[in-house]
């Protein structure tokens, strides 16, 4: 039902094909963030015409609203928000600790109280894999603690706490229709990064998951972090880094090894205006466009550039009509994507390589803060 | 370029077909409402595969944002909004009378505040002909006033200076690829109304249309009004009611004689989660929906109807995604033309008269309060 296999490799870059049971990824893949159910302000179609492959949706936000059980009694997630394609649900660790209000975290869980209404949950390495059991996603995470990436001290005991609770989400799991990754965590301490490479990868998940990067340490930081655990993890085994990124993290990520990414950016970049261009990112309300003929970008081929002119979004976003949104997220999102289609040929004929300076110096311009959800 | 035959009857039902420059309208005809060049929170995709044939735009809104000089200079509505099939914009008269802040009215003109910046601007029949020729729908309005249909006496004055604008935008307009429709104001007055008919019949325009109705008067007055300026209009031209309306406006619309309609009906529900059904009008985001598996109505061929449950609608508004709007007017704009489709049909094979009542109580429990843009 599932399987992975490289096919081909250029320095650390890999390419390969992610066999599951709704359908095949070819890696490296950025997913879309779908975080409530929907990729905010598209349609399934849309995001199938856009070319999406893999996404996301998270634990934390479904279990809230509209409930894990109520999911899992309409048919699952793929079948409540039409999404026949693969799918992936993070597991509700990060939100725990980055969104929910109060947080008491001991050996057994986490007990929060939720960000919408202020009412006491309790989430344990069992009840995260229960809640990814009922809504249904292809690939399910381990139930992790993410850190302060500056409390080294803190770091490490997170850590270890992330390893036994990784143990007990191995033995919860009972569907065979799923297979869940286990994350490595350590901050932005390599000692504890290898550490906690060598443990993850021990317990054999199907996949690696990378977490607690791209939360506010530096992009050197992130790529040393990179560094020291890729090499450690085993060929075999899809790689996946979680919330990034940014297209120049995406080019860097696969340079270092990595096969499976996420991130809010795309959709978040549109609710604000902005679009990815090869002129560097554009704020589409800026007055300067009000009479630009041109698409976002010439060489793009998704819907919104085949369409529209750079007025026509300027005028929306200015007259606060919602289509703005809709038209720049499938812009944005189709913009990695293609990103990650040139790299992954370029890894198949044996050019990333060469290429890879040639596009980070391509989308330098583009360069933004990578936002976690 | 434009030319307008009726194809069968069915008592004073109409079934005809209108040529324009961008194509041919099946009619009775529901235009879906592109207040700001953009029909809220749908691409032309959308638009197209729901059915849409002629789509309305407001000279108001779009002279204040982004200006009808932008829109020209950028190749007109059509190409601007991309919708390349039939278009047709007001005059600007209704939304200077219902939106603007303060505004003084002569014989002239009418000089008005913008309700987006307060900034005085003056409008004339030659000017909204400019700036619609500016803007280059294919069908275009006279200047209108549109006066309270409770102060008859006033009524008069404006129906008057109505009919002078009418000769003053005959006058004004240039281009051949636009034709105008003149229109028959009169408020609730039997007399006005026939006065106001045979005078704008007398100008010729290529269309009429039928304004200051669903502002405010009885369902009765309305019909009553319908009931005297049809019977006077010639049979040759097509006849459009402004801003109408519901369900059974249409109905009843049609049972008149009328060929074209617009409302923001259907787009405004969908921003109040409210959906057209045969149950009669659904609030979706009531709790009593959070575990329906039916689609919003399981005869209809939508998009949102095809695809999605009532529960996962439900939830989207509950989490505020902005996707439930999406396709609540997919589903409420399919609704209409599909109700326009069967009217159609059934006049074509002679069979509207008879179905006409069914119709009424099959739609009666939708019934809502027509509105105006």
């Amino acid at each position: 039902m599932f399987n992975f296999e490289i096919t081909a490799k250029n320095a650390r870059a890999r390419a390969g094909v992610f066999a599951t049971p709704h359908g095949i990824l070819q890696t490296p893949v950025f997913a879309p963030v779908g975080t409530q159910a929907t990729v905010k302000t598209l349609t399934p179609a849309q995001l199938a015409e856009l070319g999406a492959s893999l996404v996301l949706s998270n634990t934390y936000h479904l279990y809230l609203r509209p409930g894990d059980d109520l999911v899992a009694e309409l048919g699952g997630l793929h079948r409540f928000m039409r999404w026949p394609h693969p799918m992936l649900t993070d597991s509700g660790g990060f939100q725990v600790f980055s969104l929910a209000k109060t947080r008491q975290i001991d050996d057994e869980g986490v007990t929060f109280k939720s960000h919408i209404d202020g009412s006491t949950h309790r989430f344990t390495p069992e009840r995260s894999i229960r809640i990814q059991e009922n809504l249904g996603a292809d690939i399910i995470m381990a139930f992790d603690e993410c850190s302060d990436p500056n409390d080294h001290e803190y770091t490490k005991i997170a850590m270890e706490r992330t390893h036994r609770w990784a143990e007990r989400c191995i033995k919860a799991k009972r569907r065979a229709d799923q297979v869940l990754f286990g994350i490595v965590q350590g901050g932005t301490d390599s000692n504890l990064r290898a550490e906690s490479a060598r443990f993850i990868v021990s317990l054999n998940t199907t996949g690696i998951a990378i977490g607690g990067l791209s939360v506010g340490e530096t992009k050197d930081e992130m790529h040393a972090m990179l560094d020291v655990v890729t090499p450690l993890l085993p060929d075999s085994r899809p790689r996946y880094l979680m919330g990034v990124g940014t297209p120049e993290d995406l080019i860097d990520g696969v340079a270092r090894g990595i096969d499976i990414f996420d991130c809010v950016l795309p959709t978040r970049l549109a609710r604000h205006h902005a679009a990815f261009s090869p002129e560097g990112r554009l704020n589409l309300m800026n007055a300067s466009f009000a009479r630009d003929e041109r698409p976002i970008d010439p060489f793009c081929d998704c819907y919104t550039c085949r369409m529209f002119t750079r007025a026509y979004i300027r005028h929306l976003i200015a007259a606060k009509e919602l289509l703005a949104g809709t038209l720049l997220s499938i812009h944005n999102l189709r913009a990695l994507i293609r990103l990650m289609d040139e790299i992954r040929t370029a890894i198949i004929d044996g050019s990333f390589d060469d290429k890879k300076s040639k596009l980070l110096r391509q989308w330098d311009n583009n360069a933004v803060k990578s936002v976690n959800p």
